[in-house]
């Protein structure tokens, strides 16, 4: 195998054909829970979908099981990761406690656009779906996890600058922010309510509330 | 039928056996769901436990897909609904701004409890399982509203004695409040976290921010 073959991940043909195959079948899978759900996934629908043979679904997955596991995992992780390098990205160039809240402000309107609202129904229909299978919800949780580590790195650099309380646990503070992010689908269902009012500005004022630091003593 | 026979609910002998099927019929596929999830309710296995015949179960639920989605409404209706009358009862009884937060910070310790920890895992499986159902989702989002009503009106007399900022909208507030409750799950799953002390500690403070009316001009 030449080098000029090898691609940009370090892959070799053989390996990229295999990540296709993979990729094919996660997302003819995807596709399928988009609609009902989890339940609906019929593997003849995926293997014509995906082109892929029944053998190779087996020697990439496992199983069915497998692959809706595989499908949910990575459904999870893609609506998770994509709002965090946004969100990292801006708070990296904060300078002041009221430049954090700016971001905050500009996040809360992110989270209202329709592309957000689809991930949050795909977020809460993962962990539901992880909840009573062992090995999923540990990476889940592992992949939540290294969200809450991303968002608290961010943080803590504004710690160290003091445009955020010393005291607050930013690991602790970034779980209960995208709990709070997730749980917003509760207001989004009811057709009385409006959440670009009221959600986002009793959220606003919590996270005011949490991270401002206390006046300084001169 | 005589009087005597007709009980409480005012239901005759026929009534009362109908409604005594139907909640046995229900309390087996709950049982049934409990361990891995709606897939794994088996019908012959809820005839057998709850003694119903096939025929009496179509006659109540129209099919398994009937059936599964009355469990699942009522998973949801239930835990909704055990939580509100403890907060209602105490929020009924409260005379100041102050008393209002102590019933919260109870409140925060009763939804930390093992109890309200199963309910949390339930309500969140329930939504999700509703997301995907027009009809079933239709019901939810009528229960929910049922209890941000509930909450609310308990919510608007203190608001009207002045004890809350009169700028809230309550029920909006409650619709808010019991989407964070539901996003405790997230905290709760990462073995990494102490949702008792910080999860609880950021939802305090944000209820502090958002409830505390101004101070008076004089």
């Amino acid at each position: 195998m030449s080098v000029n073959e090898i691609d940009e991940q370090g892959l070799g043909p053989q390996a990229r054909r295999s990540e296709a195959t993979k990729r094919a079948l996660l997302d003819a899978a995807l596709a399928d829970m988009e609609a009902t759900g989890e339940a609906s996934i019929r593997i003849t629908k995926i293997l014509q979908e995906s082109g892929v043979t029944n053998g190779s679904l087996y020697h990439h997955f496992g199983s069915r099981e497998g692959l809706v596991q595989a499908a949910i995992a990575e459904r999870f992780l893609g609506s998770v990761t994509k709002g965090l390098a946004v969100f990292a990205h801006r708070v990296g160039e904060v300078g002041s406690t009221e430049q954090l809240f700016e971001v905050f402000r500009d996040e809360l309107v992110r989270i209202g656009s329709p592309d957000v609202q689809t991930q949050r129904i795909h977020r809460m229909t993962a962990l539901a779906a992880a909840l009573p299978r062992a090995d999923l919800l540990e990476r889940i949780i592992a992949d939540q996890g290294r969200y809450f580590d991303g968002a608290a790195d961010s943080l803590a650099r504004l710690q160290e600058h003091g445009f955020i309380r010393f005291d607050v646990d930013v690991r602790a503070f970034a779980a209960w922010f995208l709990g709070l992010s997730l749980s917003r689908l509760l207001s989004d269902i009811d057709p009385q309510l409006n959440p670009d009012n009221e959600w986002s500005e009793y959220t606003f004022r919590a996270l005011v509330a949490i991270l401002t630091p206390a006046p300084s003593a001169h």
